[in-house]
C-alpha cells in the first residue's frame, strides 16, 4: 500500500488569514469567523473529508510593521481581529467523532500549571482530540500587550520553551499514575492519594509545586505540533514534536528541511518517522481544469496585495512600505531569524530574483505557500508527486475561501487520492496521537517527556 | 406585579462542589463532569426550567490545609480534580438560546491583554451571554503552582484587582469605537483603523499597550459578578459588580449583607438597584413534603463528613483535622480574613456555638449555605419569604445530585414560583445584561467602566 498522504485544514480565529483580502468574495465566509455556525459547519465538512485535523493559528498581536502602522492590517482585517483559538474547539468537538484539533498558543505568557489544566480539559471534552502547536511568538506588539517593550531575543525564547515544557510535562505525565483514578462508589473512594504526586519543577524560568489539577485525560500530553523553521526551530521541532508545520516554495527547498528534520530527530534519539511533517499548500480545484483556473482569476479580483505585504512585514520583520514595488528584495541571513519567510521566497530558485511588487502578488493568495491550480485529479497527482519527491508525509491546507476551499478539497480531490490508494477512507479508531500513528494513546517511550514518567 | 426571583444554577468544572461525597449517590451524576455531554444536557435543563444562569464556581489549587496534606480531597474529590470551566461554556452556548453563563477566572495569574480576548471570544460565541465572577484566589496551593511561595496578602490582592479591571475595562470599552467596525465588502473595507484605538495603561501592577485584538462583542465588558464578603471585598463589589454572590446562615445575617452592600453602592454614585444580589442556598424538594424529607434523609447516608472538614479548612485557613468532633470553634476575627465563613456559621444565632463536628455535618449538604426541604410549594414559599424579608434578588443554587436538584427545581419549585407571579414564564429579549437588567447590552453611564470610552 503506498504511503497515506495526511491532510491538516489550516485556519485561524480570525477574518484574513492567509489570503488578504478574499473575505470581500460573495462565497466568502470568514467574517462570520465570531460564531458557533461557522466552527461547526466547518468541522463538518472536514470530518465529511476525512481531513486528519483542524490545524488553527494563532497571534497575539497585530502585523504593525508595514509602514510602522497597524492601520492595513486593521482595514483589510490581517489576521485582526482575532480570537481566541481555543474557545471554539469544544462546540466542534460535539459535532463531531474524529476530527483533530491542533491549537496554537504561545507559551511566552502564560504559567505552565493554569495552561496544563486547560489543555487537559480540552483532551477530555475531545476525548483525546487535542493538539498543541507550541509558538513563543514573534509580534513585539503582542509582547506590549503584556507590559514588556518588546520580545525576548529569539534563542532566548526557546530557552524559555525549554523549561516550559518539563514543567508541563511533568504536570502531565508524572503528578498521577494510571491507577491513581478508582472512581468507585462503592468504596467511596475517587482516587488513591498515595498515587498522586506533587511535581516540584525549579527551572531557570518557571517554577511549580503543585499536583496536577485534572485527572489522566486519553492522551495526557496533547500531541505536540511546531512549526520553527530557524536552526533552535528545528532542534526545538526534532525534540519535542510530533507533528511539524514547515513551508516552502518549492519541493527542493521542502526536501532539504524534511530531510534535515528527520536527521535532527534520529540525533535526539527519535525514530525519524515519529515525525510526521506537514508542508503548507494552497489549492484550488474543480470539476476541471479550465472551471479551476477561472476560480484562480476569479479570486484575483478580491486579493488584497497590500495586505499580503502587512503580512509579510509581519513575518520578515522588514518594512515593504518603506520600499518601492520594484524594489528587489535582498535577503540577508544575519539580519534577523525571523527572515526565513523571505529566504524561502527569495532562495527557491537562485537564477531570479523578487521584487516587492511580485511578493506582494504571490502571497495574496495562501501566504507564503505554494499555489496550486487544477481539476481534482491533477491535483492529487501533484500532492502524489510533492510526497514522493520531498519525504513529507502530507499537508497544511490554507483557504482561498472559507469554508469553500476545504469543501472543494473533500468534493474533488479526497475521492481522487483515495482512488490512488493515498488517503484513507475511514478514520482510524482511537484517540487523535493513534489516528496519527497507529499507536498510543500516550507519548511513546522514546519521547523525551517519558523519561519523566513516576 | 412583586419582584421577580433570580436563579443562577451553581456548579463548577469538577466532582465534589458543595455536597461532598454525593457524587457517590446511584443518581448522581457528578463524575461525568468530564464530557460534554454532561454539560449540555444541564444546560438543556436549565433553559428548561427558565434558570437566569448557570454560575460556575472555580478554584486553581487544592484543599490541603486540612491535616496539612491534600489526601482527604483527593480521595473524596472534593474539587478536585477541577477543569477549567470557559471551556465549557461553547457547547452549552449550542443547545441553548437564553441561558447566560457567569464563569469564575481568577485574576491574579493571567494578563488582562489576552484575558480581555478569552471573554471577547466567549461573548461574541455566546451571542452576549458571558459573565466574569471576578476572584483573586484564596488557596496558598495555587500560588504554589504558579511558583510563588503564597498568595499576596488579602488587601493586596483587591488592589492588584482593582488595577487590572481598569486595564480590562480600557480594552473592551475604550479600544474600538461603536461605528469602528465597518465589514463592507463592496469598500473591500473590513474596519476604518481612525476609530481604532491603542489603549495605554500604566498602573502600579500591569501595564499594557494594545488595541483589544477583538472587534466590539454585543456586552463588551461581561456582566460583572463578584463575591467578595470582607470589608475590601464588599467595596470592591459595590464599585464594579453588576451581580453580587453572598452567603448566609440566616435571613438576618444575608439582611444585613444585602442593606450594606446597596449602602456601599449608593456610596459609589451607582443607582442601588443596579446590583442583583444572589444568596446561596441548597434545595431539596419532590410532590410532597414527605417524599423531600425522604429524599434528604436518603441523601445524608452518601455525605463525606471528612470531605465537608476539608472544604471548611480551605475556606477559613482553619486546620479542622488537628481537633477533635466535640470541640467548639472560636471564631477570631482578627485572624484571618478568609474566616468569614466561619463567622457566618459561629454567629448566626449569638445564643449557641458549634463544635467541629457539628460543622462537619452541616457543611456536608450544600457546604455553607442554608438548606431548604419541602414540597415544591413549600420552597417556593420559603424562597419568597428569604426575598421579602432580606432585600436578596435570587438565589445561587447549589445542588446535592447533580443535574438531579436542577431537574428537580425546574419541575416543583419552578411552576410554583410562576404562579405566585414571582418568577419569568419566558426569558426577555437580548443579550445576558438587558435580560437581568432590562437595558444594555453595555454597562450603565453610572458604572466606573463608561468613563473609560472614547
Amino acid at each position: 500500500m503506498p504511503r497515506q498522504i495526511r491532510l491538516n485544514a489550516f485556519d485561524m480565529n480570525c477574518i484574513g488569514h492567509q489570503s488578504p483580502g478574499l473575505w470581500t468574495h460573495p462565497n466568502d465566509r470568514a467574517d462570520t469567523y465570531n460564531t458557533l455556525e461557522y466552527w461547526t459547519d466547518l468541522a463538518r465538512i472536514l470530518e465529511r473529508g476525512k481531513f486528519d485535523a483542524l490545524f488553527l493559528a494563532d497571534v497575539l498581536g497585530i502585523y504593525d510593521v508595514y509602514n510602522q502602522s497597524p492601520n492595513t492590517a486593521l482595514e483589510h482585517a490581517v489576521q485582526v481581529p482575532v480570537n481566541d483559538p481555543l474557545m471554539v474547539v469544544p462546540a466542534m468537538a460535539m459535532v463531531t467523532e474524529h476530527l483533530g484539533f491542533g491549537v496554537t498558543c504561545a507559551l511566552s505568557y502564560e504559567l505552565p500549571y493554569p495552561f496544563a489544566r486547560r489543555m487537559s480539559t480540552l483532551d477530555h471534552l475531545t476525548k483525546g482530540r487535542i493538539g498543541w502547536n507550541i509558538v513563543t511568538g514573534y509580534l513585539d506588539s503582542a509582547a506590549r500587550g503584556m507590559g514588556m517593550p518588546r520580545q525576548k531575543a529569539h534563542d532566548d525564547r526557546y530557552d524559555v520553551a525549554e523549561d516550559y515544557m518539563q514543567a508541563a510535562y511533568k504536570l502531565w505525565e508524572a503528578s498521577w499514575e494510571d491507577t491513581a483514578v478508582l472512581r468507585d462508589r462503592q468504596s467511596r473512594r475517587f482516587a488513591d492519594p498515595s498515587k498522586i504526586h506533587r511535581i516540584l519543577h525549579e527551572g531557570p524560568h518557571f517554577r511549580v509545586d503543585a499536583i496536577h489539577l485534572c485527572e489522566p485525560s486519553p492522551q495526557r500530553t496533547p500531541v505536540l505540533f511546531q512549526a520553527g523553521a530557524s536552526n533552535k526551530g528545528r532542534d526545538f521541532a526534532a525534540r519535542h514534536a510530533e507533528c511539524v508545520f514547515i513551508n516552502g516554495p518549492s519541493k527542493k527547498v521542502v526536501g532539504n528541511i524534511v530531510t534535515d528534520l528527520r536527521h535532527r530527530a534520529a540525533a535526539a534519539g527519535r525514530d525519524p518517522s515519529d515525525l510526521i511533517i506537514f508542508t503548507m499548500m494552497t489549492v484550488i480545484t474543480d470539476t476541471t481544469t479550465a472551471k479551476a483556473h477561472d476560480k484562480y482569476q476569479n479570486y484575483l479580483g478580491y486579493v488584497s496585495e497590500e495586505g499580503a505585504l502587512a503580512l509579510m512585514s509581519g513575518w520578515t520583520g522588514l518594512d515593504f512600505g518603506a520600499m518601492r514595488p520594484t524594489d528587489i528584495v535582498r535577503f540577508d541571513n544575519k539580519a534577523n531569524a525571523q527572515t526565513s519567510a523571505l529566504e524561502a521566497f527569495t532562495t527557491a530558485d537562485p537564477d531570479r530574483t523578487w521584487t516587492v511588487g511580485e511578493i506582494a502578488r504571490h502571497a495574496a493568495i495562501g501566504g507564503r505557500s505554494p499555489v496550486l491550480i487544477g481539476s481534482g485529479a491533477e491535483i492529487a497527482e501533484q500532492l502524489q508527486a510533492w510526497v514522493e519527491e520531498t519525504g513529507v508525509d502530507g499537508f497544511n491546507l490554507a483557504y482561498t475561501l472559507t469554508p469553500g476551499t476545504f469543501a472543494d478539497m473533500a468534493d474533488f480531490v479526497v475521492p481522487e487520492l483515495q482512488s490512488r490508494g493515498l488517503f484513507k477512507h475511514d478514520y482510524a479508531p482511537g484517540t487523535f496521537r493513534e489516528k496519527l500513528f497507529g499507536r498510543g494513546p500516550r507519548l511513546p517511550a522514546t519521547h523525551p517527556a517519558a523519561a519523566l514518567r513516576p
